[in-house]
C-alpha cells in the first residue's frame, strides 16, 4: 500500500466465552491486527483457543478492553452482558447470540449501562462445534447483522461494526424486533418444520423410506440439527417464531380441511386451496436471492451420469470448464442400488443446449 | 453372452399417454427389445413421440397387446385404464400415476376387470414436461413400486414387474394403501410443508430474505414446483396425506403451546417440548437410506474455498481424486457478496483428515 493509505486503530478486544464462534472471531480479529484477550470459564477451553492464535490470556498489564464481545450461550449471553458492563465502565459490549430481543431485556433487567450495549449475530456456524473446529475465516462473506436499540450509543455501533467488519463478515444493521422476526422465518420456522416432517419418518417401514427422492433429503437435512442448542434458540426467540408458526398453523388447517372435503366427496373449493398453498410456495421461495446476493435466477439444469469412482466427477467439471461454461450451482443424487450418481449441474439459461451437446460430445451420457 | 444365454419375450406394450413419463417409457422399453405402439389423444404428441424412438403408431396390422401402460395425468388415470381393460380383454392393464388407492377405485367404479389391473409408480421425474423432455435412461437405477391389489393376477402382477425392470427401474412391491401411505410421507407431505414455509417469505422485508441461508434453501427447494400437477397429486391421495398432516398439525400445536407458555412465564415443561421435537426429527432423519440405499453413514466433511471461475471446481475434484479419496456426497454453497463458493465434500470419516492435509498441501484454503 502507498504510504498515504490509511491505517485501521488496533482495538483491544475482549472476547468472553471460546466456543467455536469465540475462537473464530480471536483468530479473525487477531489477523487483522487487533489485540485480542481471551476469557472462559474452562481453563482448558481458553488455553486451547490461545493455542489456535485467537489471543491471549488476561495478565496484570492489560489494558482495559475498547470492545468486549460476549460469545456465550444464548440462554446466559444478557447476564454475561450486563456483567461486562459493570466490570468495564468505559468499554462497549456486543454480544453474538442467534436472538436478541431476549438478550437486550435480560441486560435490562439486570440494570446494565444500554447506552454502551450494541447486540450482533454473526451468520455463520459449522456442524461441529468448540474450539477445536474454530476457523478463522468462519466470517468471510456472511451476513452479520448489526443489532442496536434505541439506547445504543453512536460509538457503541461503530465500534461493534467495525469488529463485524474486520472479522471478515457482510454488514447490515436491524433492530432487535426486526432481527428476530426476520430470524424466524429464514432460520428458526424452516427447522421446526424439517423436525416435524423428519419425525413422520420414525413410524414408518423401511420399504416406505426406500422411496425417499431428493426433495425428501433436502427438507429434512437440518432435521439433524442439536436439540440441545436448537432448544436455546426457540426458547429465547419464543414470541417471533409463535407468531410465524401460528400463521403457518393456520394455512396447514386450511390444506387439511381442504384434504378432508375431498376424503369425503367433491371438495367444491378444494382444489383451489391446493393449488394456492403451492402457488404462494413459489412467490415465497422466488424471493429467496441468488447467488452473491444477487436477484434469483432460474437456471438451465443439465444432468449427467457419473460412475462412483475416484475422479469421475472431476474429470466431468473439467469438461464443463474446458466448454468455457460456468456452474453455477451443483447437486449431487445417488442412484438407489446403482454404481453411479447423478450430477445436476445449473447453468446460465442461454448456455445450457450448448453444455448438453459438448458434454454428450466428450462421451457423458445425460440423464433426465 | 454364451449360447445357453436366457433370450427375453418380446412383449407388445401399448403407451396410452405421451408426455414425460410415457415417452420416456417408450423410449426405453423398444431399446429393450419390445414392440411398442403409442396412442395420445394429442396427434402431434404422439408424433413427436415417435420421432423421439418411443414406438410406432397403431396400424391395421397392429396385433393386440399383451400390456397396456396408461400415463395420463392421475385425475383421469383411473377411467383410462378401465376403457383399456373393455377394449382389450386379453392384455394386463397398469398405469404409472403418483397415487394409488384412487385410481383403483376408479377402475373399480368404471367397472373395469380387476384380474388384469395392476398398478404400478416409478418414482422418476423432471423439472420439465412433455415428451420433448422424455429420456430412455429417465428410470435407470429409480425406485419402481409394483402396486397389486387383491384381485390382480398373477399374470398381471409378473408383467409390470418385468416391464419395470427392462425399463430400468428397481422394483418393489406395496399394495395401494401401503403405498399411499408411503409417499403422503417421503413425497407429499414433505411437498406441502415446503410450500409453507416459503409460502412466509411473501411478507418479509429484503433485509430479512438476505439472512437466507443454506438451511432455507434446502427446505424450500421443492416449493418451486408446479401448483397444477401438485393439485392433482395432493387432491388424488387426500386421505392418507391428511392423516399425516394431521399429526403433524398436532405436534405444531405442542411446539406453539410451548412457545406460548415461554413468551408468557416460566414455561415449566416447554424446554422439553422443544427438545423433543428437534431429537424425534434426529431419529426420523437418519433413517433416510445413504447412498445406493444402504443404512446411512455419517461422513466426514471437508469444505474449501472455490473461486467462483470456470474450471476451478474441477481443478478442487481432480485433487480430491488424486488425493485417492471417493467423494460421497457434494453440496455448493455461495457466500453473500463473495467472489467464491463453498464446495462441502462429503468423504468417509476416515479418510477426513487425511484429505485435509493433502488439499491443503496442494494449495486449497479450507473453510468453516
Amino acid at each position: 500500500m502507498g504510504v498515504g493509505s490509511l491505517r485501521a486503530v488496533t482495538l483491544h478486544v475482549r472476547i468472553v466465552g471460546t466456543g467455536l464462534i469465540g475462537t473464530s472471531l480471536g483468530i479473525a480479529l487477531s489477523r487483522a491486527g487487533h489485540d485480542v484477550i481471551l476469557e472462559d470459564p474452562s481453563p482448558t477451553a481458553v488455553a486451547l483457543a490461545r493455542d489456535l492464535g485467537a489471543g491471549r490470556l488476561a495478565s496484570q498489564d492489560t489494558v482495559p478492553p475498547d470492545l468486549v464481545v460476549v460469545a456465550a450461550p444464548p440462554d446466559v449471553a444478557g447476564a454475561v452482558v450486563a456483567e461486562e458492563l459493570r466490570q468495564w465502565p468505559d468499554a462497549v459490549v456486543t454480544d453474538v447470540a442467534s436472538v436478541k430481543v431476549a438478550v437486550l431485556e435480560e441486560v435490562r433487567a439486570k440494570g446494565g449501562d444500554l447506552t454502551r450495549y450494541a447486540g450482533s449475530h454473526p451468520m455463520a456456524g459449522r456442524e461441529r462445534s468448540g474450539a477445536v473446529a474454530a476457523r478463522g475465516d468462519l466470517f468471510d462473506g456472511r451476513a452479520w447483522v448489526v443489532v442496536p436499540h434505541t439506547e445504543s450509543s453512536e460509538r457503541a455501533v461503530d465500534l461493534v461494526r467495525q469488529m463485524a467488519t474486520d472479522a471478515g463478515g457482510t454488514v447490515s444493521v436491524m433492530s432487535p424486533g426486526e432481527h428476530d422476526a426476520a430470524v424466524a422465518v429464514v432460520s428458526h420456522v424452516p427447522q421446526v418444520a424439517a423436525s416435524l416432517v423428519a419425525s413422520r419418518l420414525r413410524s414408518v417401514s423401511e420399504g416406505a423410506t426406500a422411496l425417499a427422492g431428493q426433495g425428501l433429503r433436502d427438507v429434512t437435512r437440518i432435521a439433524a440439527s442439536d436439540p440441545q442448542l436448537w432448544t436455546q434458540i426457540l426458547a429465547g426467540n419464543a414470541p417471533a417464531v409463535r407468531r410465524v408458526l401460528s400463521d403457518l398453523r393456520d394455512e396447514l388447517g386450511e390444506v387439511i380441511r381442504a384434504l378432508d372435503s375431498l376424503s369425503e366427496g367433491e371438495g367444491v373449493g378444494a382444489r383451489e386451496v391446493l393449488a394456492r398453498t403451492v402457488a404462494h410456495g413459489n412467490t415465497g421461495h422466488a424471493r429467496i436471492p441468488g447467488k452473491h446476493g444477487a436477484p434469483p435466477t432460474t437456471y438451465g439444469v443439465v444432468t449427467a451420469l457419473v460412475p462412483d469412482r475416484p475422479g469421475e466427477l472431476a474429470r466431468l467439471l473439467h469438461d464443463v470448464g474446458d466448454a468455457g461454461v460456468n456452474l453455477e450451482d451443483l447437486h449431487l443424487e445417488h442412484g438407489l442400488g446403482q454404481p453411479f450418481g447423478l450430477a445436476e449441474i445449473s447453468v446460465l439459461p442461454a448456455v445450457a443446449e450448448r453444455l448438453e451437446q459438448e458434454l454428450q460430445a466428450r462421451g457423458w451420457q445425460l440423464h433426465g
